[in-house]
C-alpha cells in the first residue's frame, strides 16, 4: 500500500500518518520526492484499509497494490482448479454446456427440456425454482416442487442440476436437489449467503452482479474460498450500461481477465448477456473463442409461451445448430492450444 | 400495454398473437397502420409480462403502459405520507437529518457522536452495526452489542435510531433496537428481506441500488408495501457510472422524480453520494434545495481514526456548520413553498 | 409513431395534440382503451420528433416505431455491401486484418512494421498521423510527413492504408494518402465532418463512440450514406462504462446486433477494446466467432518503447501468433457457415 | 508518477525500466519493498506518458501523481477567475441566468423569448442557430440567419449573447454575432476547435460531454488556455448513464469538484441535465445551493410548438415562478457565504 502526501503537505502532517501507520503494526518507507513526500507501507497490509488514510490531512490519495483475494488469486495458486461436479469436468479445458429453462413450470416441460439439452450435448440442466423478480406481483417460481421436477428431469437423462440458491434459509433445501448452487446477479455482494453456501463444499456458480466490478467479483468469490471447501464457477452473464439495445452489456473480456487473474473457472451467459435469443448463438460462439470453460444459456421446448424469459431462449432447433457450431469452434480451439502455449509477449 | 408487430407480419403471425392476448383473459384492440398493425391490450395488464411477447414471431416490441407499483404510486395515492417515527415526522414539509457514524465502535464513541448530532439539530441517529464489506477479511461490525450501544446513546440525547438489516434472520433482533430499518444498496433487490421487513411496520429506509434504476426502486419499494404496514422513506445514494472523481454520481434528479411518481418521502445520502468530506456540505445544501425530506449524513469525532469511511466524514465543526447552512437554505425553502403551489406548466 | 396520452387526459388534450398532427401533414388513427387514449401516426414520419409531444399537456410518452436511418438499414437494403479498398474485400466473408501502430513515428519505424503487418497476413496497413490527445502537452502526430511515410511502406509491401482524419479541413490532405478514412470515436457525432467525408467517395472507417449507442451510431452512419458515395465500415471499440479494469468495455453484442440492423460491414478493435495486450488475442479470436468481417489491431516493432499505445500493442511474436489463431478460427467459421444458414428460431 | 514494479520482477526488468526513465531526462527514486519494487519519478513528469511503462515487462502499473492541466488547475493560480462578458460578471459571487430557445425559430420568437428571459432575470441569451442532430433528416438550424436574429434580440433588451458554434471554420461568423462561444457537449474534445476557438479572446462555455470525466474535461479547458486569451465557463449539463428516466444524469457535484479544482467559473444546465420540464426548477434551486456560478435554461414562448428540446423547455409563467425561487435561494446562500468561510475540516 502506497500514500501519497499533497505537494503541500507540513511535516507535521507526515508525521502523524507515519505514527498512525506504525500504530497498526507495520513498517513504513518513507521516499521524500521533490513535489510530494510517498509513504510505502511494509508488512501484511490486506486488512488494513487504504481508503481510511484518505481522512488524514495533507494526504493526497492511498493507491493499494496487493489485492485482498488470496485464496481466488492466481499469485497464490497458479495451477488451473478444475471443478468436478459428480463426474463433469469444468476448468479442464474442454467447453461444458448448461441449458435448460429460465423457470421449471412443471414436470413435461421440464422433462421435454432436458431431453432436447442432452441431445444437444449439455451435460448440466438449469432452471429457476425460486425466481427474483423486479415486481412483486411477477410470477415467483415453483419452488420445491420446481426442484423435484428438474432432478428427477435432470436424472432420467443423465444430467447434472445448476439451480439459484436466494436465500440462506434454502440452502440445504437446495442443496438435496441441486449439484451446483448458482448465486444469482443480485445476490453477488449477499455477503452472508456467500459465506453460507461456502460452507457446503458444493461447486457454487457465481454469476457477476449486474453492477459488479472484476474486483468486488473476485472479492466475492473470496467469500466463498474462506468460508469453507467450495470451489467457485465464475459466470460472466453482462453488465448495465448506457446501452438498451440489448439487455445487458456482454463483457466477453472479463474471460481472458479472470482467467488471468483466478485459478478458478468462469463460464459465459448469452442469453442475459444479449438478452435477445438470436444473439445468443454469435454470442456463444464468441465465448468458446474467448477461452471460456462453458456457458450456460436458456432453452425452453416452446419459448413463445414460457413463463419467464421466452424472449432469449432457444428453441430446439435453434440449440441444436448452435451446439454444432460449438463443436466445430471448440475443435478448433483444440487445435490452437495444443499447438501453443498461452500467448505471451517478449 | 402496447404490441407493435413487425412491418412484415403475416396475417397468421398476427392472429398468433391476438389468441394469446386472449388466452390471458384480456380484450385487444387492432390497428392496423400503413406499415404495421399496432396491438393494444386492455384489462389489468399488472401481471402480464410485456417482454414474453417479443419471443412471438412476427412481434417487433412491446411497451408497457401501466406501471407495476401500485401502492407505491403517486396515481392511486395522491397525498404525501408522512412517516413517523415515534414522534419524529418525515415528509411533513420539513427537513429530517439523521446523522452517525459509518459504523458503531465502541459506547464512548457513539455517545460522543450521538452529542454531537444533537447539538447540530440532527433527529434520528445512524450507525452501523452489521457492515457489509466487499472484502471478506475488512472489519464487519460489532453486531448485536454494536446495537446495544446505538440504541443507549440515542435514548440518552434523545435521538430516534436507524440502522441496517442485512439478513432475513436479524430483523427481529434489529427491530428490538432501531426504530427504522435500513435497507442497504446492495439488498435494493433482496426480495425476501423487503417481503420480510414490510411485516414488521416499523418505517423502512430503502436505500437505491448501486444500479437500481427509478422504475427498480419504485418496484422495490412495492415489495415492502404489499407485504405488510411499513411506510417507505427512499434514500438517494448516488449511482454508479463512469466517474471515479466521486465514489459514486449523486443523483439528485431523484428527488423531484420519486416525489412525482411515489406519495412516499425521499432523503439523500451526501456522504455515500459523493465519497468525500468537503463535497458534503455542497450536495447537502443541493438536497435540500432539490426539496428532499431530509438527508442521512456521516459524521464521527475523529474521522482521522474511523474504523471505517472516514474519507467521508464531517467532524464535530464541519457538521455544525453545514447544519447551520442547512437551516438558512430551508428557512428559505419554507419561504418559497409557503408562497407558491408547485411549479406546474399551462 | 405512437402517441400514448395520460390516463387523465381530457378531451380537449386529445383534440389538441389530433389537431397538431395534422397540421403537420399526418393522418391520426386513434384508439381510445379503458384507461388511455392512443394515437397512432400515419405517413411519412421519418422527419418528426417524437420527442416534441412529449411537450403537450395531456402526453404521457411516445414511440418512435420507424428507424430514422433509411440508407444505412438493412430494412430497405436486405443484401449485405461488401466494400471494395482496391481489391481488398471487406464484408464479403472473408475475415480482413487491418494492422499497424498507433501513431507512426518515423519511417524506419512504419516499414518495420509494414513488413511484420504484411508476414502476419494483415491486407492494410493502420497508423495515426494526426492523434487526438486528451492533453494538449502530449504527443500530436507528424501529420503530413507521417501520412507520406505511411503511404510509402504500404506500398512497398502491397498494403493498403486506413488512418484518421479529424478535421474538415484535412481531409483533401489525408484522402491523397489513404485509402480509407477513418473517423475516429471522438467524432462519431460530428457532423459536418460525416457530411464532408461522405462525399469523396473513399470507403469510411466509422468508429463507435465511447458512449454512442447503437442507435447513434446507425444514425451517424446515415450521414455519410445520404452526404455522397462511401460506403461505410463500421468499427466496435468499446464503449465506456464503470469497469475500469479494461480501458473500454468491449461490447462484442455490437457485431451481431449491427450486422441484423444494417448492410454494412463491421469490423473489430481489440486493441481499443481491451487495452491491454494480453487481453487482445483471446478477443480478436471471439470477433472471427461473433461473425465480424475484419479486425483493426495495433502493432509496433518494439511496444516497450512506443510513443503512444504501447501497453495494448502486440510485438512481432504475439501478433503472428495471433494471427495463426484467427486463420484457425476462421477456417472453422467457414465450415459453419456453408453448411448452415444463419440461426433462424421457428 | 509512480511505476510499481510485479512482486516477481526480475533485476533486469527493474533495470530496464530505470534506464528508460533516466533517458527521457528524469531522476529516480528506487524504494524496495517487501513484496515489491516501488520506483519514483522526479522532475517534471507533465509531458510523460504514465501509461507507456505499462508496456514493460515486469511493470504491474503506474499513477500519475501530477496532473496534466497546469494553467487551468486551481494549484497555480489559487484566485477565482471572473470572466467578464462585457459588463456581466460570471464567477464573482452572483448566480448569472442565461436563458432563450433550442433553436432560433424565427426574428418574433426570438425577440418574445427575450424580452421574457430579461423580464424574469436574465442577463444573457441563449439560442441555436447551428443545431447539432442525431439524424441528418432532423432541422438543422437557421445558421447564420438565425446568429442575426439572435443579436438583434438581445440587444433590443439589453442582453448578452451565448450560442454553439460546431465547426472551426465558423469561427469568425460566429464570433461577429456572439459575446460567449459554446463548445457542444459532442465537441468537449474536439481537440482542434477547442484550440481554435482559444485564441478569439472571448470567453469560452465548454460543455461536459456526454460521457466525459471531470479529468478530460479540465484537460479539455487546458486546450483553450494554452492556445490563447479566452476564459473558461464550465457548464455541467448531465452525464450519460444506465438511467432512463431523465435523459441524461445531471452530475451536481461536479460544481464543488471543479471550484475545488478549477479557478474557473461553473454553471449548471438543468434543461439537459434533466430533459424533463418539470425537474428543471428543483434542479436549478439545487444549482444555487450546490456553489454554481450561475445556469443556463431553455425556454420558449410556446413550447408545445418548439422546433426542438419543446419538452424541456419552461414557459413563460414556470420560468418567471423558478427565478422567483432563485432568486430567494440566491440571497440565502449570500446570508451563508458572508458569514462563514468555505467549509474546512480540521
Amino acid at each position: 500500500m502506497i500514500i501519497i502526501m499533497k505537494s503541500g503537505a507540513t511535516k507535521e502532517q507526515v508525521t502523524t500518518v507515519i505514527d498512525r501507520i506504525k500504530d497498526i503494526g507495520l513498517d513504513v518507507q518513507i521516499n521524500r520526492g521533490k513535489e510530494q513526500v510517498v509513504l510505502g507501507l511494509l508488512g501484511d497490509t490486506r486488512n488494513v484499509q487504504d481508503i481510511a488514510f484518505r481522512s488524514y490531512e495533507g494526504v493526497d490519495t492511498t493507491i493499494r497494490i496487493t489485492n485482498t483475494y488470496k485464496l481466488t488469486s492466481r499469485e497464490f495458486h497458479p495451477q488451473d482448479t478444475v471443478v468436478d461436479v459428480d463426474g463433469v469436468k469444468i476448468g479442464d479445458g474442454s467447453f461444458t454446456t448448461m441449458a435448460g429453462p429460465c423457470s421449471v413450470e412443471g414436470l413435461e416441460q421440464i422433462r421435454e427440456t432436458a431431453q432436447i439439452a442432452k441431445e444437444g450435448g449439455a451435460k448440466i440442466l438449469r432452471g429457476g425454482a425460486f425466481k427474483p423478480r423486479t415486481s412483486p406481483y411477477a410470477f415467483q417460481g415453483l419452488e420445491e416442487e420446481g426442484l423435484k421436477y428438474l432432478r428427477q428431469a435432470a436424472d432420467e437423462f443423465g444430467l447434472k442440476v445448476i439451480t439459484e440458491v436466494m436465500d440462506e434459509n434454502h440452502i440445504d433445501l437446495v442443496a438435496r436437489y441441486s449439484d451446483i448452487l448458482q448465486i444469482g446477479a443480485r445476490n453477488m455482494q449477499n455477503f452472508k449467503l456467500l459465506s453460507a453456501v461456502g460452507q457446503t463444499g458444493k461447486p457454487i456458480g457465481l454469476k457477476r452482479g449486474i453492477s459488479g466490478t472484476i474486483d468486488e467479483w473476485l472479492n466475492a468469490a473470496e467469500y466463498v474460498a474462506v468460508s469453507g471447501k467450495s470451489p467457485v464457477i465464475f459466470i460472466e452473464r453482462g453488465i448495465r450500461t448506457f446501452e438498451s439495445a440489448t439487455r445487458n452489456t456482454f463483457d466477453l473480456s472479463a474471460v481472458p481477465l479472470i482467467k488471468k487473474m483466478s485459478h478458478f473457472p468462469i463460464i459465459v451467459d448469452p442469453s442475459h448477456g444479449t438478452g435477445v435469443w438470436d444473439l445468443v448463438p454469435p454470442m456463444a460462439r464468441a465465448g468458446v473463442a474467448a477461452g471460456a470453460d462453458g456457458m450456460i444459456v436458456e432453452i425452453h421446448p416452446d419459448p413463445e409461451n414460457a413463463w419467464s424469459d421466452g424472449q432469449q431462449s432457444l428453441n430446439e432447433k435453434t440449440y441444436h445448430q448452435m451446439m454444432h457450431e460449438i463443436q466445430v469452434l471448440n475443435t478448433a480451439m483444440q487445435e490452437i492450444t495444443s499447438l501453443e502455449e498461452l500467448t505471451v509477449r517478449g
